[in-house]
């Protein structure tokens, strides 16, 4: 196996390098030192108990994100990294109180959470008739009944990508036949009266109206006393503001490559969240996931062959303005792959390869993917060890997608789900949830796939394969 | 099996009922009769619907609970029993508006619900340091440092029955050594960000502080910033209010016995709940599911041999009021047995046996439970399709603990608790958590040991067994 591993490092490239680089040990060597690091390290579940507990929550704009950025900065320099701040202009939407009462046929105090972007309501609330639909199709039926009314939308969880979408388009829907306010039912398969924050965007035709997420409990009790022939009404105070665009920043924490410096592999995370609980799954662990790859690369005694960038993106939850601006500022490099970390801290499954046609996010690239997949067959066996060595074509990440469209290899770090939807932007996703010996094996599989794509020479080209 | 049936039937003791009855059929064959009507009917389920989405949530004392003792005592009427109301003076707490929030290291809102009986802080709330521990040992260990701060219970749940007591009395201990307000960690072995109401205590000897239950996630956040060697501090503003007691109703609703009219079967749940959610397994579940077993018993062509009571308690919740008003106002009857239904709605078991020596509460009577669990062996083929033929030894249930302690025998329907202890006491018992499937079970097991009781002759006598 060894030997193998050495037959994989051609040498060709080195002249271009243009210096004599010191000794690389055989990769599969340095791939079973990391592993052992990575599993030995407690680094980084210490370093997200900081960020949870004396950070916390930490949305676009606010100032505990910037403390965040400040903290990632001084994490990944004193880690050996080489870390700049790059400057975004992130929008700044700030919640305030809400409620939302129950007041015919009993009174009952239901949860809330604003989604992002949402307008207010007139000071001291609204108070209307709710109707409940289950489907954009149901409202579409009933058209003639919104006018006036609080669209209820009741759809029932199937899949995440799925059942977003009436978050993120509802109240767009629901304005443009009249209704005064959009309450969704959380995405999630099952809650404890629990409402799931997340961004919606109102469509350029209509007029905004205020827009929250309620609880599973809450849409199936409402829905239920409509089929009972009874109207439920509800009083809405929910405030909520945009501000003036401000200035945040990606962090960028580079080692650079021995051999191949202008060739860069992104490990990526970002480091704001909802503005509820303490960001631990969505993306607090993902991030010191991949900056503790960074340390355990940098900690390497010869650097792999291209350059390495841990990158704490801004601004992934209302606006992917740090993955837009880091395209932008970059379009001019090498960023032959990015693996991406956001799916919460369950145990690691493999990782999603993606591969577009440059310029076109709906054209996979499947010949590109395929070769990538085939060509990393050698760092299998470095996986296997943590149950990450399954690799197949799907969606890699969401910071990454500008990058991935125009032309980089995305990588997605696969986990078990079934503790992060039940959490994901939620007052409850907390430090408690997270498992240390599961992070440990997401810092192995990031690691050991990033010191793969990073090493081993024979990857395919930054740009779409020959038709 | 039938002949044996029949034989158990003994006609010693139709003289004493004084008149002939009509002819009863063989009790295996009603038996069976009563099995699948419990099974095909969702009349259970479909009221708990109703008392859930259109009553609600019901505290002692409360507009909603006196609608649902009227809703009760009209479907026990409906349901052919006889119905009575019996007044009960029960303690009515008010509970106002609560916040709370971490105000440093971090500034976080963290959810609260204020203890039954809870005093509450000056207006505007008091602000102060926290002191979390983990037991009352540790408490006393630290108790020079309790004064002027808040003290937060942190008591990792192990059985409901052990950690309940830092509910309990966690507020009487803090005070006692000057604490300003007690926080309870939620008495359940997980959540999302879920605060469990419940009662608590006032010592004789202490100052009342405020106190309320805080979610697992808040407690556990807020020691290990203490064990960082930070020092959390807390703003507090709890309203919340004690009121003259007022009159309420334990429902009522009696199936006279064919031939031992003056020996009574109670079926018992309680009809109150906290005031937060729907009550729907705790517990509502229980009282549908013994007004749905006098409903089967009623229909009937003829009554069982005893008579069987179905009693809706009031004021379980926050004092246990319905329960020893009953016991003292029937003091002078023969409750030969009492059956409850009190948590929630999980997969029935089986029935844990309760027999005391009279006016001993802390003095089981394990000949007669014994006795009991021995003589009841014929019901258990009846028993078993639902799972619920296993019979042990252990407490009955909270309403008619009085009742037990002055003799009566007392049947507790076990559940799978799975799914009870996260919601209990919290806004997500709701009714959208009760399997329909499982209802008619549990309506089967309680309805099949209630005629058991009612109709087989050769019980253990209502007191306590020889030495």
């Amino acid at each position: 196996m060894r030997s193998t591993m050495c037959l994989l490092l051609t040498l060709s490239a080195l002249a271009e390098a243009g210096r004599r680089p010191p000794p690389a040990p055989p990769a599969a060597e340095t791939a079973a030192t990391l592993l052992g690091r990575a599993l030995q390290s407690d680094e980084a579940y210490r370093e997200l108990e900081v960020l949870c507990d004396t950070i916390g929550h930490r949305l676009a704009g606010s100032e505990s994100l910037d403390r965040a950025i400040a903290w990632g900065a001084a994490e990944l320099a004193a880690d050996g990294l080489t870390v700049t701040r790059e400057p975004v202009q992130v929008r700044r939407w700030v919640r305030g109180p809400a409620t939302l009462t129950l007041r015919s046929p009993t009174t009952l105090d239901l949860p809330l959470l604003a989604l992002g972007d949402s307008v207010a309501t007139a000071p001291g609330g609204i108070e209307a008739d709710a109707l409940v639909v289950s489907s954009f199709e149901e409202l579409a039926a009933r058209a003639a009944e919104v006018k006036g009314r609080i669209v209820v939308w009741d759809a029932p969880f199937t899949t995440y990508g799925e059942t977003v979408g009436y978050r993120y388009a509802g109240a767009s829907a629901a304005s443009r036949h009249g209704a005064v306010a959009s309450l969704v039912r959380s995405i999630a398969p099952h809650g404890l009266d629990t409402p799931h924050t997340g961004q919606q965007r109102y469509a350029d035709d209509v007029t905004p109206i205020p827009t929250a997420a309620i609880s599973l409990e809450a849409a199936t009790h409402l829905h239920r006393l409509q089929q009972r022939g009874l109207t439920p009404r509800l009083h809405l105070d929910l405030q909520a503001r945009s501000e003036e665009p401000v200035t945040s920043h990606n962090v960028v924490g580079e080692l650079r490559g021995r051999e191949l410096p202008d060739e860069i592999v992104v490990l990526a995370c970002h480091l704001d969240s909802w503005d509820v609980g303490q960001g631990a799954q969505d993306d607090g662990a993902g991030c010191v996931t991949v900056m503790e790859a960074g340390a355990l690369l940098a900690a390497l005694p010869v650097a792999p062959r291209r350059t390495v960038r841990v990158v704490l993106y801004t601004n992934e939850e209302n606006g992917l303005g740090g993955g837009r601006a880091y395209a932008e500022a970059h379009a001019g490099e090498r960023i032959v792959a990015a693996i991406e970390d956001d799916t919460g801290s369950g145990a690691p499954l493999g990782f999603d390869v993606e591969a577009l046609l440059p310029g076109d996010q709906d054209a996979p690239d499947t010949l590109r993917a395929d070769a990538v997949i085939q060509r990393l067959q050698p760092a299998l066996p470095w996986l296997a060890p943590v149950g990450a060595a399954s690799l197949q074509p799907g969606g890699a990440g969401a910071d990454i997608s500008p990058l991935v469209a125009r032309g980089t290899l995305g990588f997605g770090l696969r986990h078990d789900l079934t503790g992060y939807w039940p959490v994901h932007h939620t007052a409850a996703d907390t430090f408690d949830k997270v498992d240390p010996a599961l992070v440990k094996r997401n810092v192995a599989a990031v690691t050991l796939l990033a010191f793969a794509l990073a090493e081993l020479v024979d990857l395919p080209p930054v740009s779409a394969s020959a038709p």
